[in-house]
């Protein structure tokens, strides 16, 4: 193979849901776009030797470590991919961008302000050397919402008005849901908030072009107790084992309403309780021209109405975010075979693959992830003091 | 026509569009249902001679008064229906109890807490002698909310967890629209704060069986100068025709979140700005056994999920409401066969008409409708307030 | 009331599902269409005398006959409304032209084509007189349906190739349901086609604007014998009561394709025994500049595909057919404020009363009415022969 | 790597559109399902050598043949990937089965009657030897089209009375679009109706478990000539360039209707002219007990009635094919999290696998494809000859 693009080797940190879908990004990315690199997937690293190995070999990855400050020492590493619960994303991603490695990080950037403020410093230090790094925000890769994001920069909708973003999953409707490391504060820093209503959060300033200015909050834990999960169990010596409860340390749903830099009101809702809803997370913004209305459920569509035609011809449109002109889509298959989820981190890696050859900084930056972790903490903070009005700081 | 039914007589006031909606209810529902009493169209009263009486003669009133103190006054008026705006329930509504006459009075019951605690009194007063009142929240009868009730009310949603309403209609997004009635205070109260989302308050309340505790929330006017309406310009001597503008002094929107008696979240939004909804009367209910999304555009659906069945056979469903079992849907047409807005008003009708027939009180009461009004003064004083958590008074 | 309007007396023969609905329609038309003449609801036609009487009393008739020649007869009697089953049209609605009512008459038209050719003759002489006559398709006037000819007509389709039409309907899927008239020829003329298949067989040819040139088409009776109605029974002296079953005569489904006279290629589907589709009167056109497709169940929708549009923006839009520049719409409610089932009938009516006042011939005629007869005729006959191609007579 | 399982080598013949998505799936399938057997990519081949190397390279191919048989003749191909055009099906197919390879063939299996039959005969024979064969009908690897087959086998749908399938696509609707080899009847057999009506009339065998009995159709060309493609263009000598046109010999589009082995009516619709229909294979199917149906731009989705409930709650529920439990689904991602087109591809290479690890014989066969073609054939035949009805020979 006559391959003269530089090659990047790339050390992945974690190989649970989200080393899954990144190693499928890595694998398939490739193929499907032409990149001025050509991405080497190097390392995998993880704490348990046993199953990293069993990963490593199941997902392909060449190589294993299993404490990642080894894995950023290497030589065959260029590329850090950050795919670890939020309390450990600073360390590492700071150490990895030290050490001159590029890092894909993935989301909520942090579990806490100061921790995402001392990752966007160390990001701007690195990127005076050249050294990249990336938030991986992978709905802003939907090909729809990309869509969405052109439509809005390119006028279409007018003056925004009003941005109505939700994110409803319902996997712990259920009482005897375990206590996973998602429901706990030391580990995951909040609950659906940091979680979900990160990427709407992100997502709604992605579209608009805007950024939020102020918020007030509610949230809600409904179940404040639940049986501690095996994983967690094993790690607390002398657990009583199924027996044994332990306490919800996170929200479950949170709901909060705010306005945008542009005079917009803005309402958003992140909840893991909306029974029957599994991975909605939707946007609509209407503005003066026309509206918008996505759903990663249908993910394959983007809604659009063209305020500007004719009342009695206007409607909502089905636009099939398919066709070879839009956003990614074209790299792939003909018009109305569609994508699935997978298909916004093998974009979000070309996107990084195409900053990191091209010499320029990828977005979103560590900075956009400390503005997003600005608006998780105003929600808290409004929440936490009678749903008071909370600015936002830029 | 051997009718032994005590025939009741009706006085209307106002012909605009809800007393032509209203009038087409109380000419239909004799058709449909079997009543204890037979509804006569008798009196409509309106300020301008002329048209009032045009108006009577098109929708079908038998006689016209041009005050309303005289079409109180009238032995052939034993109902009385208040359709004009909201700055004149209160007198027409008091007064009428006053004088005996049942009332069905249009929403938003008044334009102020005060105003509303006025009209519940005398409703609690003319209730102790047979004197019925009722509030014109037609979404109740929307057979699909009214199954929703009953859905909830059987336990099938188990615990709620989360209200989302929106009612979303975009007739001024066109800064060019005029200042029309709705759009001043001191005519209607507020904007689309008490003109829609007076209606998403009561029927969320309707259909969960529980009260709003509590509101933080955020209105907004986006057009804050618009050409005076022929109509106002008429009113004003010496209006300067199309070159002249007024100030609006109501929200174009209002969005809110909140808690239900029963420790849901809830978040609202009602607004003339969402462009492309025409009239999205929208509830989606979350609870622990199922859920529940209603969409006014589309009224003659319910959809169900029902989170009892097996996960790998569960979904939204689409319930068709037009079957003979349903609420109401069985007097008018077989299935499939989709009502319309108008018949939420024979509905109403037939409800507030059967009450009367068997001496009951008909629902929602003037008790109901203060409720609503707190809810909407709650807002506006969250609003003004720095969106401050604001406890709605039960 | 100074009315100075002629007004017209309505006389209507039957007074069961189509005569309630036709009713609504006669009682409301007036109060949302200027007519040219004021329709009177004079008189009602039905056998047996007491429930003509109810039916009289409840839907708002002057007077009663026992018998529709007496109907015809009289003074007070300008128009006949045939809302019988369809054995009895061609004589009751021969009748009244020849007495020199107008007509208007149920779908499908007859049960023969020998019928609808001598009615059709009949049709043409009246005619001349200045006696005008129609056919009751009336999902003519759904304003979704009359916008969908208005754009094939201004030319947004472009030259069609494809129609795509099906009524779906579940009432009789149960074996146990009755042997009711509907399931017997010598009353209905046959099943599902003509029932239903006719709707379908005249919307295509009136929003294309194109005829059938012939057909292949298969029938299929999925249940041969079903327990006696009760209604039946007491017809038949000497019944079991519930134990005794009779004889379904007539197709519960019919499935045909065929081609239009401008090119295009066309498949329908008529079936009772479509389970969980209620009332699913469906029609799709794809032409070589845009789509539309239609859903009863949706009857306020229309979806629109502009295929000028570039590609990438380009997609079915729901176009809410609730505005004021709508056909029908403007004269009911504002824009998002849907109508039923019932409407049709009122549009009907209404259009039917303009050209009685205008002097000119509505549509469907009768001619119209005949050409549909054909179509059916000829799916029959192919059902019969091998689903031989069968061309229709034009 | 500690991998016991038996390695296969693959080789792929054809590296176009097919080519690139069985790429995708024999890249990614390892990574998802633990199979008895790990594949290797190991040779491409294709008749251009400079195109098949760049293919190799870029869908990560080891090897490459320019000519097929050479491919079949090495030791490193165990199983052999037919991926062109119909034409050359049979020839390969054949050799490779004769070669003790598995095969794995695109559809339409053949071109004609008789090379299926060939092909039927020489997998039967292969299979006798432990050589496996399948055709590669993806969307019966759709989770949502396995979830139906599933419902109807588990009796969820009662007797079958209707099946309605369509496969509606609009590419070629520009008289514009070139004379490519899928417009050519010695490449492609026939057009839309092997091409797509293939899939359709292989789903609803598959997913009702019955088969056709006879047809009766029509096919039509609507544009008769084409600009000659540059590739066509350049293969004829003297070709003069853009301005010249070609026939197309093909069908446009194709309709036609049936019974199947169970006594249902279907109707089915294979098009290339559906103007804003992108690639919409449609199923469903209504039965005594319920009914489904399935729409391939919405793939993730699967719609359920169930008639066994209670009238007043039951309605087509949208069931999202993403469970655990549910086919395929449970080895991506979690719940909502959808799939694409090419995962479908995945999954029949892991069924194709398994049953060579298992050895057993994979579905559907080389019978299966066979009794497709059949179907195929007696629409061409029935559409010639009048559109009579024409059996299918079993």
């Amino acid at each position: 193979m006559s391959d003269n693009r530089p090659a990047l080797g790339v050390g992945m940190v974690g190989y649970s849901f989200m080393g899954r879908v990144h190693s499928q990004a890595w694998r398939s990315v490739g193929a499907f776009f032409d990149l001025p690199v050509a991405p080497v997937m190097a390392v995998l690293s993880g704490r348990s030797e046993e199953r990293t190995a069993a990963a490593a070999a199941s997902l392909g990855w060449a190589a294993v470590e299993n404490d990642w400050k080894d894995l950023i020492r290497r030589d065959d590493v260029d590329i850090v991919d950050v795919c670890t619960p939020g309390e450990s994303h600073a360390e590492i991603a700071i150490a990895a961008l030290e050490a001159g490695k590029h890092v894909l990080c993935e989301k909520p950037m942090a579990n806490t302000v100061a921790e995402a403020e001392a990752m966007a410093a160390a990001a701007e230090r690195a990127a005076e050397r050249g050294v990249r790094s990336m938030v991986a925000f992978n709905y802003r890769r939907v090909p729809a919402v990309a869509l969405a994001r052109q439509f809005v920069a390119e006028g279409r909708l007018g003056v925004l008005r009003h941005v109505r973003a939700q994110y409803l999953q319902d996997w712990i409707v259920d009482p005897e849901f375990p206590l996973v490391w998602r429901l706990q504060k030391d580990k995951a820093g909040s609950g659906a908030l940091g979680d979900i209503g990160s990427h709407i959060v992100d997502t709604a300033q992605f579209v608009t072009g805007q950024l939020l200015t102020g918020v007030s909050g509610l949230t809600e834990t409904f179940i404040n107790d639940r049986p501690t999960a095996e994983e967690s169990a094993g790690l607390a010596a002398g657990s009583a084992g199924a027996e044994s409860t332990g306490h919800v340390t996170v929200d479950d749903a949170a709901v909060f309403i705010g306005r945008l830099s542009g005079g917009a009101l803005a309402s958003f809702e992140a909840t893991r309780f909306a029974t029957g809803r599994k991975n909605a997370m939707r946007i609509e913004i209407n503005g003066s021209l026309g509206s918008l209305y996505f759903d990663f459920e249908s993910m394959n569509e983007l809604w659009f109405h063209d305020h500007t035609l004719p009342a009695e011809e206007a409607g909502f449109r089905r636009i099939l975010v398919t066709e070879g002109g839009h956003p990614y889509a074209g790299a792939w298959w003909p018009p109305g075979h569609g994508l699935g989820y997978e298909h916004t981190f093998s974009h979000e890696v070309k996107d990084f693959l195409e900053a990191i050859g091209t010499g320029t900084d990828p977005a979103p930056s560590f900075a956009d992830g400390l503005r997003v972790q600005r608006v998780l903490a105003a929600v808290e903070e409004s929440a936490a003091g009678d749903s008071r009005w909370t600015p936002i700081p830029q």
